[in-house]
């Protein structure tokens, strides 16, 4: 498939109105951006909005109520033509313009700008479709200095995991052995990264970041690569079994810095579930671990050449022994008790002088004389 | 598509282990199943026993465990293959005999018969895939007279209902009309049937039977074509939005008509939520009725003539003043309140008449007098 195909063959499958129907009946998702635009209508009371790929106008139509000025709700898909009917319905025609275009090739009059650019850009794993790289090109072009983006910032997380839907599932099934079915399932996902919902006690150590948008500043390159290299302990004894991959997205927040408004939507296997669920990288065989086990890998994320809109992942297992542990490390390696010891020792001789200083004089857990382990 | 190419098509998506995993762990199928050849165990105790179409050979391990002699699990996909390797990870081998091949070409040794045919073979509104012919075929070739099969009896059932999710849900959703998003929705399905979920209380009256199948009498010429025509009394005010239509097995019992080991599977929208959920008909408008108001349809349900594996089914609106109504009918329609009353009073009169026969002389409502009305 050529870049002109993937790009034709990305927008007609928004015209698939199922998988509208599925995005606006993602409660948490849709009700993420209610929130985050109703809760904060100063940002956009007689403000002029960007939606950007506004689909079926929803979001476009919750700016409006919030007493947007103007919406330009940009859809490159045909669901531009029904996006219409449905402001008609609500009455928002003349607040709302919808423009059947990509982003890219939209002129406002008098190359006019927004103060608010709203997307729900997000994908599998964040990062999925690409569409970010529209998303910022829209605010390169069409957000004022002091506009705002909804949402403000993103971030996608890591950890390690057992997988147990293609794992211990199958190894007593209604009483039947099915541990080669399992083998078989995983081996057919070969390299292709898996959507599928983790429960919280899946989780076998503690998330760590991949990386993080702040969408004013991100640029197009910060999109082209990931690298981490993590070390980190198990945080129970269990089967590590594949690493989980979700995002979080905060908006903006009109509260002068009390936090009231602020909107999260959370991908994690400990919010409410939602359609992208989480992503998994899953192993074709596991691995026992132990509490505090360390647990070391490296994740490569990198934008598809061919097809931009999708990235390649790929784990690399690294030795516990030879790579670099954070300070401090949750693992039950000598080294990083020691120095996790000695940090706590710090910090709490730290505390203790600024308590002196502030003029209370908190009771501290004496420090553990090293002598005790040998005694 | 010819009809190779569709066959060939057919058995090849039962190579995608996905479908598999969805069927396995589809609980009330695969539990029926176990149920029906575990709390059975006489029919399967030194049996011979054919799976037709075994998959992973699941049923085949559950008829093993239950003591047969020997089964023979047939399965013309690829799937045969990694069916062997789980039917030795639980030491059934000198039980099982994987056949990879339709059943249609297989030959047993001395031409041999079966006791028992165990299959899972249903489709969504059951007839979909058209696997039921190659069943009665292995009936017809391998099982004994006596012999038995599971499940025994199939039925499909149909009920007017509500289709909320696509209709009221979209009339305010998080504040925002999206009517005419549920219309084109409805518009982009055209003729075919949905597959989704209904909630029982989204029925609009009671189901009736479209048809029936005894498996070990059922021809392959009872599977063409079936067609009802009916009348009922909505069961509350609603919305009348399609038909709702799902199917029920009956497993062979062998507690001596005590029927204690009875295993039914019921994919009905009162019962646990299967992967073939309910099929449903929407129509493209919805029609406001009353309690009691006569709902009359047609359906018409015909074998593709081209992918024998599909059924058209067409639904036609008829008119409750132009039809026939069964007797007794729910509906509120003064003939068929009258009938009904006409028949309740001839009842309790024979009841009445077989309880002094008996003996006892249960007090009876007065039936009521005509007159009263104008009172």
């Amino acid at each position: 498939m050529d870049v002109d195909a993937i790009q034709n063959n990305y927008f007609s499958s928004y015209e698939d109105l199922e998988v509208h129907k599925l995005m606006v009946e993602d409660e948490p998702r849709t009700l993420a951006y209610k929130n985050a635009i109703l809760n904060n209508q100063s940002y956009f009371k007689d403000k002029i909005v960007m939606d950007v790929g506004s689909g079926t106008g929803i979001l476009s139509i919750f700016c409006a109520q919030a007493g947007a000025k103007k919406v330009y709700a940009v859809e490159a898909s045909n669901l531009a033509g029904l996006s219409k009917e449905i402001i008609r319905e609500n009455n928002l025609q003349n607040v709302i313009e919808v423009i059947h275009s990509k982003v890219e090739d939209v002129i406002l009059p008098n190359n006019s700008k927004v103060d608010v650019i709203v997307s729900e850009w997000m994908g599998f794993y964040l990062l999925h479709e690409g569409m970010l790289e529209s998303v910022l090109m829209a605010r390169d072009k069409f957000l004022k200095d002091d506009g705002h983006m909804f949402p403000e910032s993103a971030a996608v997380y890591i950890a390690p995991c057992s997988v147990p839907s293609l794992y211990q599932k199958w190894n007593d099934i209604y009483g039947v052995k099915m541990t080669n079915f399992a083998k078989e399932l995983r081996a057919s996902k070969g390299n292709k990264p898996e959507i599928l919902t983790i429960k919280p006690e899946d989780l076998l150590g503690t998330e760590v970041i991949l990386c993080w948008f702040e969408m004013k500043e991100t640029s197009l390159e910060d999109l082209e690569s990931f690298t981490i290299q993590h070390v980190l302990g198990a945080s129970r004894d269990g089967s590590y079994q594949g690493l989980c991959i979700w995002f979080e997205c905060l908006f903006p927040d009109s509260s002068d810095g009390e936090g009231d408004n602020r909107v999260v939507l959370d991908t994690s296997p400990k919010s409410a579930p939602t359609h992208w669920k989480q992503t998994l990288i899953v192993f074709p065989q596991e691995q026992a671990v132990e509490e505090g086990e360390p647990i070391a890998f490296q994740l490569d994320m990198n934008r598809d050449p061919i097809n931009g809109r999708r990235y390649n992942l790929q784990v690399t297992m690294l030795d516990p022994e030879v790579v670099e542990h954070p300070q401090p490390c949750s693992c039950h390696m000598t080294k990083c008790i020691l120095v996790k010891e000695f940090l706590k020792q710090h910090t709490d001789h730290v505390l203790n002088q600024k308590n002196e200083i502030n003029g209370t004089n908190i009771l501290q857990d004496e420090p553990i004389d090293e002598d005790d382990d040998e005694s």
